[in-house]
């Protein structure tokens, strides 16, 4: 079956669109990524959809007119890399634009509630392409208790299990976060949190001394060199000890955290300075790695069954300076350092291929989610399916 | 099958169950009510509810928020029916809350949009009872090009079409909306439309004058007399000469209309004042049915081949002086006027009982809009299914 996954990500650049072939069931699935667009938001959407997530507050009216101006965005995008790629899809996966997301339960109105709201009409997408569509992924994955995130570890369960050897998938998003997958493992044995930083804190540093979004390619931070004394200070930060599942934001690595590290940092070199913010995502993922992944095999620990691979995905994995120092961490650990791209997955296109592949289970009515990720309490089958 | 029909009308007073055996396939199906309850919303839920309703500006989070408290109210309603019914259900199709609506295209962000937002999160009520949930009808309806609304007139058809008479179903909530049935119709012969103000009129000129809610029973309204040349010159309005399809609301009979009612009527007796408003909407009803349900049918009129019945649902059927100057008016037309509870569904169940049938409809992968009603393009399968 031919699915298109469509996904829009928090940044609101616009929308990707993976084109994929999906057979088999469930865990057993297998699947091959044909093709891959990315269709940025027009100029105007982008802004009120940035406003909508940022607001406080919004027209309840321009909100409901969005969702719907979203769906038919989508299904422009669709209708062009089906066009482009010269495929027709027979099923669509749309995540949506998430507009608001909040992983643990607080009270609100009497009761105790997590919620998370993804927009972008699915009705609009299956009546204009004229094949059913699955939206709204992550409510039903909240209703079974869990936090609605992470739902990639499906998607690198499927494509990295591997029978005699463990493989862990790091993603460098904003914030990083791995899973690990044991080998032989089920499903219910994969292990997922977040690491810690992945480009925020690098990008918030750059754009503070050098003025830039981020570090091309990792060349400011190639220049300097690490202050050891600066990043184990850091590292003193509780996140790092804390035992998973955990999830970090901007609550952990945001604005206050930049600020200290720019103050430990106070004469040194600037390019020492992303130099050291580089190596701190590095480190934070050696030492997961190492507190929280390997014990996972080392009771049975044959010299066969151990984790072999990290496979690098997202948009970290263009820093070349923290891919350098990702491989000089993991050296040790015998591990090898590679990037999804070396699988056949563009490290931008995995968020979409992912919903082609939950998109299709929901279509055959199996589950999606991973408990052990997201901390929910049973499977469950994930969004909600709209016929054309 | 026994199918979960669950409603909140825009008054936000609370949730509206219906238990109901549907069977059949599409317009031929048949349905049975087995039990109806209602069940208040919270007081601090309904406040909630009609500020996100009234608000221009909303927060994104709280309207996140009570997406899914109503799903937990919804599913503890359909729970509590099923318990006092002593029934399990196999499926449930909830409307949900509507926060907007607009039915008509205008410009948003480069698009040309009509839109809707009905909430209240159906992953959580399809996690909580264990079985799949139909949502968020409208939304399908308006992508095959209608305004997403009536979605009534389904059940009317399939309640109340009839072989060899025709039936008229009025509704009477805050506007007065009417189904027309020709005899021996196909679905797609179905006319339906806004016939002008249901209860609105009479509800704002007793709050006015009486400082009560609504004329209970339409006491006053029997103390007085419609007062004849006030309502020549209010039925001169151009909604009631405008061509069906047509819709009303608070623009046309809302603060605006009502002041006018009153300044005609200066220095009238009050309750001859609300016999005037009780009026207006029977005469409206008769003017409606004369103008464009009976010319329906005329070229082919044979005697036996004609509109028979009207059939009245809704809070006005409990107005005893509306109910009888409404007869009074389709007396000269010899139609019969009965109420729906006439037919074994109460009033305040119809809705509920709408979205069980529209439920079954998608479940079973049918279409259930009536285009002819919503002015749609194409027959549609309305809303989208969650499973548990």
């Amino acid at each position: 079956m031919i699915v298109a996954g469509v996904m829009s990500g928090t940044s609101a650049d616009g929308i990707n669109v993976a084109l994929a072939r999906v057979q088999g069931r469930g865990f057993r699935s297998r699947l091959e990524l044909l093709a891959h667009y990315q269709f940025p938001y027009p100029v105007e959407v982008r802004r009120a959809v940035l406003a909508a997530m940022n607001a406080k507050s919004a027209s309840v009216a321009d909100l409901s007119r969005l969702n719907f101006v979203l769906g038919e965005l989508y299904a422009d995008a669709v209708r062009a890399a089906q066009r482009r790629a010269r495929l027709e899809c027979e099923l669509v996966g749309c995540h949506g634009q998430t507009l608001y997301h909040q992983g643990n339960p607080s009270p609100f109105l009497g009761h105790r509630i997590a919620c998370t709201w993804q927009t972008g009409e699915a009705s609009i997408i299956a009546a204009k392409l004229g094949v059913p569509v699955v939206s709204d992924f992550r409510p039903a994955e909240m209703a079974a208790g869990g936090k609605g995130a992470p739902l990639v570890p499906f998607l690198d369960y499927v494509l990295y299990h591997h029978r005699r050897h463990g493989r862990i998938v790091q993603n460098l998003g904003g914030i990083g976060n791995l899973t690990a997958i044991p080998p032989r493992a089920l499903p219910d044995q994969l292990v997922a949190f977040d690491t810690g930083p992945g480009n925020m804190v690098i990008d918030a540093v750059t754009a503070h001394l050098f003025d830039k979004p981020f570090d091309r390619n990792g060349r400011l931070a190639a220049r300097g060199e690490p202050i050891e004394s600066v990043l184990r200070e850091l590292l003193r930060n509780p996140f790092f000890r804390q035992k998973p599942p955990k999830t970090a934001g901007r609550e952990q690595f945001g604005r206050e955290f930049v600020r200290e590290l720019l103050r430990l940092c106070r004469r040194a070199d600037d390019n020492d300075i992303v130099a050291t913010a580089t190596a701190l995502t590095a480190r934070s993922i050696s030492i997961a790695v190492r507190r929280f992944v390997l014990p996972l095999v080392e009771s049975e620990a044959a010299n066969s069954a151990r984790f072999r691979e990290l496979v690098v995905s997202g948009g970290g994995t263009k820093n070349a300076t923290l891919m350098r120092m990702i491989r000089e961490e993991l050296t040790p650990l015998k591990m090898r350092v590679r990037t999804s791209d070396d699988f056949g997955l563009p490290s931008e296109a995995k968020e979409a291929v992912a919903f082609a592949l939950l998109a299709y289970q929901t279509w055959r009515r199996l589950p999606s989610n991973v408990p052990s990720a997201t901390g929910a309490k049973r499977p469950a089958i994930l969004g909600k399916v709209s016929y054309a």
